[in-house]
């Protein structure tokens, strides 16, 4: 283990982390009620612990598979407990796990809250709050990447770093130079963002409340600022325009970099995105015949559809109902498609298209085999075989997410005996595939105060695992990892 | 496709199922109220039928893989059809949806029933009930093997079909002769059977109840003939033996035929009998310390906790208590253990300890590969490396599993609206791992005679899909396989 580079490493995020906090630092100086001292202090301690760590580079920066990944899981671990500080200074969450999983929800862009009051909250404490989901989103390592000197990073040292923290069976690489990947992605990142606030200033939504939400859209997180989320506005073109971007942000960078270099008809080739388009486009239209009766119309039934429908597959987890009042049938789908989840390469969570394609084509190729027992037959996506090692990969990742969420549940009804299953099963899901909401006491009118500390301490785990596809967080837990 | 030779493998099964209404005719002779017609009338058809089907033996005797797995389908199909008819016949079960229902409930094990007063139903009937339950644990196609003429049954043509039916990820021989096989799987099970019966009968059980029950736990079935089943008889002797068969009929036979062979300590290496062992006794002491204080002390939670335990995972689904009412975590474990089942190479369901073994050090190899990446891993069960096809097929059935499971739940939230998601998720649990009652309303309270004829299709399917381990009832409806 090169310690020396990881420690490095740790302290640039550290760093990043405290002049992060200046942008909720301005809130506090712009908005009469403010929380100063909770950002100015850690800002400045965190800015100058970072400084003193990375103040001497390391001689030896190679950085293997090992370390890049257990170095990414620290990584995040730290920016979760550290980003807890201010919530705690503030007086705002006092309790300190409380503020690390709702820091933690934040950072893996989950959005599920403790809080019970949310409109009463200080505004900087909350433009930290979804500042979170947008670093989060696309990543803290990959912002790294953009400012560390070129001498440090190296396209074979740190892929493994990036191939940690980027979502999806593999890691596609715009560019040679994985610096200029991140710049590249970052700025698509950062339009994106801009023209959704854009579009919701036209909605005449406050502008502190479009950035806000802009950003918890950008990052897939789903945290709001009002206690009945988007339903606040109770208007039919912010649903839209919120609806369309968070399906925008579950879809794969490499769409937009293929778009942006000119190949729009490559782009729509993507196999992937098909199928996303598909999930959502057939989900929200059964969803949209089952509820239209409640919504009184079909155009109704339609809006709160396509919201829903697009918030849970993107993982963001913003509402613009209780989704937990609708019938089973609408309910079912909508769990289906917490484990479904976004598209690799964007900043949404859940197992993700690109892996559901390869494990359902991988799974009917063996009725192929019993048919043709000595053929050889290649599973293929966007027409090219698939490598072994990334279907390995692949069908051991739904192993151990399906071991992981079956033991978080059972400790969630260990822990919290007073909830059901449905309560317990959805928190897990909703925490390990990033959305925020579950079903029942969990659920979009509901939040996870009610939980033990226990429960949010695993549930803290679970979405710091799911965000960083399992193994990370799996890794820092095993011995093997931690020899020479 | 050999539909000479399938067809006559079609035949036999038919003879084998009306000889076998001979028992229950029996049945309707002992006792007065009986359903006489409702047996005869089949029994000489079918066996007649069965006769003319196979009269002539075709020349050509190839079974291959794709013709043994479409033809075990086929067989389960037909059985469960023509199964029903007695049920139909003597107005017990008017709906000859219900009466299928009914019968492919039995035929798989599953124990699932649509009868809501079980003890006014005809004696004969219930023996029939029952006794598709052992006929179906240790499989129709194996039975029928025994009296295959030898020239038949060469064993590289039949291992296919064997294959089809006995359950496991791969299909051990006791001996070289397939037939000896069968042979001594059905003594084995024979023994057992007649060895519980004793048992009971020594509980004061009656004889006529003690035969049905054993029928039930040995096929790890689960239809009782009281409404409370077997909790009816409030004795902790019974609970205790009866449990203990349960236990014993999860074990795979090949463990029994080591110990006869004199090789007892080798027996107990068997990696997969050490975990199912260890899985049942640590289910039971976590729900008997969680149920203890409802039931008076340890002692008490020590007896309702076994036996439910034993009765889930070997998925018999004979009840003493009504676990629905258990606090959360028993139930979830309950659940854990519903999809976990038995051992391969035994009568009961579920996804088999075996498999689950395989899948869990396949998934954890993962982490070594990460931490050497060039390294020749091979997952390793009774020290013996598991070949490379074991594992592909394994973890595709896995994925086909949840698949079928997922859409099994949508469908039936769509045709049976009216129950919560609770219920529905439980009610394809209980029918996909063969174990009977589910949660909710179809609880060990309930029954399953509230749903639509839709879901009980689809369940049906689901049961059927659940005992041939997915791939035959799939390959029924794969064009591919009926291509010449």
């Amino acid at each position: 283990m090169n310690y020396r580079m990881m420690l490095y490493i740790i302290g640039q995020i550290i760093r990043i982390e405290g002049l992060l906090m200046i942008i909720p630092l301005i809130c506090s100086f712009i908005y009469p009620q403010n929380s100063l001292f909770a950002f100015l202090i850690p800002c400045l301690a965190l800015t100058l612990l970072g400084t003193l760590m990375t103040i001497k580079r390391p001689k030896n920066k190679e950085i293997g598979a090992k370390e890049g990944f257990v170095c990414v899981a620290l990584c995040w671990v730290v920016l979760s407990l550290l980003g807890a500080v201010p919530f705690v200074l503030s007086g705002e969450i006092p309790s300190f796990i409380d503020a690390f999983f709702e820091t933690a929800s934040g950072f893996t862009t989950t959005g599920s809250s403790i809080l019970t009051e949310i409109e009463h909250i200080n505004k900087d404490i909350l433009m930290w709050r979804s500042l979170t989901h947008w670093i989060g989103g696309m990543g803290v390592l990959v912002f790294m990447l953009i400012f560390l000197p070129q001498a440090d990073i190296k396209s074979s040292r740190m892929m493994h770093v990036m191939r940690a923290e980027v979502p999806g069976p593999v890691v596609g690489k715009l560019v040679s130079k994985i610096s200029v990947t991140a710049r590249i992605t970052y700025a698509i990142y950062i339009c994106l963002t801009v023209i959704e606030i854009i579009f919701l200033l036209f909605g005449k939504m406050p502008l502190y409340d479009s950035i806000v939400h802009s950003l918890g859209t950008a990052g897939t997180g789903g945290f709001s600022i009002k206690n009945t989320s988007i339903a606040y506005y109770n208007s039919a073109y912010i649903d839209y325009v919120i609806g369309i971007f968070m399906v925008l942000f579950a879809i794969n960078f490499n769409v937009y970099f293929l778009i942006i270099t000119g190949g729009f008809i490559k782009a729509l080739k993507n196999e992937e995105l098909r199928w996303f388009l598909i999930i959502v486009g057939v989900s929200t239209a059964i969803i949209t015949l089952n509820i239209a009766s409640t919504y009184g119309g079909l155009l109704n039934g339609l809006r709160y559809a396509f919201f829903q429908v697009s918030s849970v597959i993107s993982t963001t987890g913003f509402s613009t109902t209780d989704f937990n009042q609708w019938p089973e049938l609408s309910k079912a789908i909508l769990v289906l498609l917490m484990f479904i989840g976004a598209c690799a390469g964007s900043t949404g969570g859940g197992i993700k298209v690109s892996r559901i394609m390869l494990l359902v084509k991988n799974a009917f190729r063996e009725i192929k085999y019993i048919i043709h027992p000595r053929a050889v037959i290649r599973v293929r996506i966007d027409n090219n075989a698939v490598e072994h090692e990334v279907i390995r990969s692949t069908t051991s990742y739904f192993i151990v997410y399906i071991i992981i969420f079956s033991f978080s549940v059972i400790l969630l009804c260990l822990f919290d005996p007073q909830y059901d299953l449905v309560t317990n099963f959805s928190a897990v899901a909703a925490c390990i595939n990033n959305i925020g909401p579950g079903l029942n006491a969990v659920g979009p009118a509901a939040n996870f105060s009610g939980l033990s500390n226990a429960s949010k301490i695993l549930l803290s785990f679970n979405m710091l695992a799911g965000r960083l596809e399992l193994f990370p967080m799996l890794m820092l837990f095993s011995p093997a990892s931690w020899k020479k």
